[in-house]
């Protein structure tokens, strides 16, 4: 947590935390993992500790022939947005966060544009999973970099898009496909259990 | 446009404009007028050049006691936000914006979050009206103080959120709600159809 630029942004004395929503607040891997294994039980797979690379599908292409399309028909139906599970501790830690002086935590989600059953599934996982004020705390974008917060906190080591500078400090959140990953200067968030979210929230609120 | 605070916290030379969706691009309040009309003929109403005030029910409720009920009928219908057409020259006015060297055009629209059919139509009509690649040129947030850009063209007067200084300048779109207003220093876009948008864009460009 070298990089103060964020921090000298800021537009007042709030920190603005985004909190990105698949494999950081909802389980996208786990749960794909899940549904694959009983709909498709002879079929070959990646288990959790041997995933790599963002993109799911990218890794199963090599696996089978036809794997790429069944990778799709379980995250391209209808309800798989809304039916993720929570990854272990994530909301209690949003909602904790939330009622923390001086700290404003929205969330930030990418939709995935080949579900469009995703806009209003992630709405209502967030109205569900954190309650029907968080869906106005919502940020549903493809280009993250335009959202202007101090700090994002997203499994995705690559996030880039129109703004070449963004305003946030990019904190990686740990996924089964990031854990061999250059971080290159970022802090890691290992997960929502060990409290350790705290700090990193307490340090950026002594800068700014 | 004097105001050179956004322009000074540009993160790179691409200017980045921020148009509103709802009364910018699509018509809603000639479309809601449209709809009402032909479902309720015998109900008073309140035509164009009489709206006040960018809450369209908060203006109905005083014309009849179950006006609330009904405008809410209206646009809280399946198809309504994907059924509004265009204003007028909106969306070539956005494409040939978007196709201007060092623009980078967003469409920032707020959700209506007592219809949760927006979420999807809004990017489907996105998706019709502009193309496909809007779609990821898209964000849907309730708190647009939160999007980094230079320029929000918006007719709603009042944009507050959690970020009390938006890196934007809010340009006022005219509006039939928002005729009489004060501008409070702000610039104004009359349409989409006189050219002065390309004024405008000229202007911030030379000043990044």
């Amino acid at each position: 947590m070298n990089k103060r630029s964020a921090v000298s942004n800021a537009s007042r004395n709030s920190l603005r935390v985004l909190l990105d929503l698949d494999q950081v607040l909802a389980d996208f891997e786990g749960y794909f993992l899940e549904l694959f294994r009983q709909k498709y039980p002879e079929h070959p797979f990646i288990p959790l500790e041997k995933r790599k690379g963002f993109h799911l599908t990218e890794q199963y292409k090599h696996l089978h022939p036809d794997a790429v399309e069944k990778t799709r028909e379980i995250y391209h139906a209808e309800g798989f947005f809304y039916n993720l599970p929570e990854i272990p501790g994530a909301c209690s830690a949003a909602k904790e966060m939330a009622a923390m002086d001086g700290v404003d935590v929205f969330i930030c989600t990418s939709p995935m544009l080949t579900n469009e059953h995703c806009f209003v599934e992630k709405i209502r996982w967030v109205n569900d999973h954190l309650g029907p004020e968080w869906r106005g705390r919502t940020i549903i974008t493809r280009d993250k970099t335009i959202a202007n917060g101090h700090i994002l906190i997203d499994d995705n080591l690559k996030i880039l898009g129109a703004c070449a500078r963004p305003t946030w400090d990019h904190v990686v959140f740990r996924a089964c496909h990031n854990r061999d990953a250059k971080l290159r200067g970022r802090s890691v968030l290992e997960n929502w259990t060990d409290g350790s979210w705290r700090d990193l929230i307490e340090d950026y609120l002594k800068r700014i």
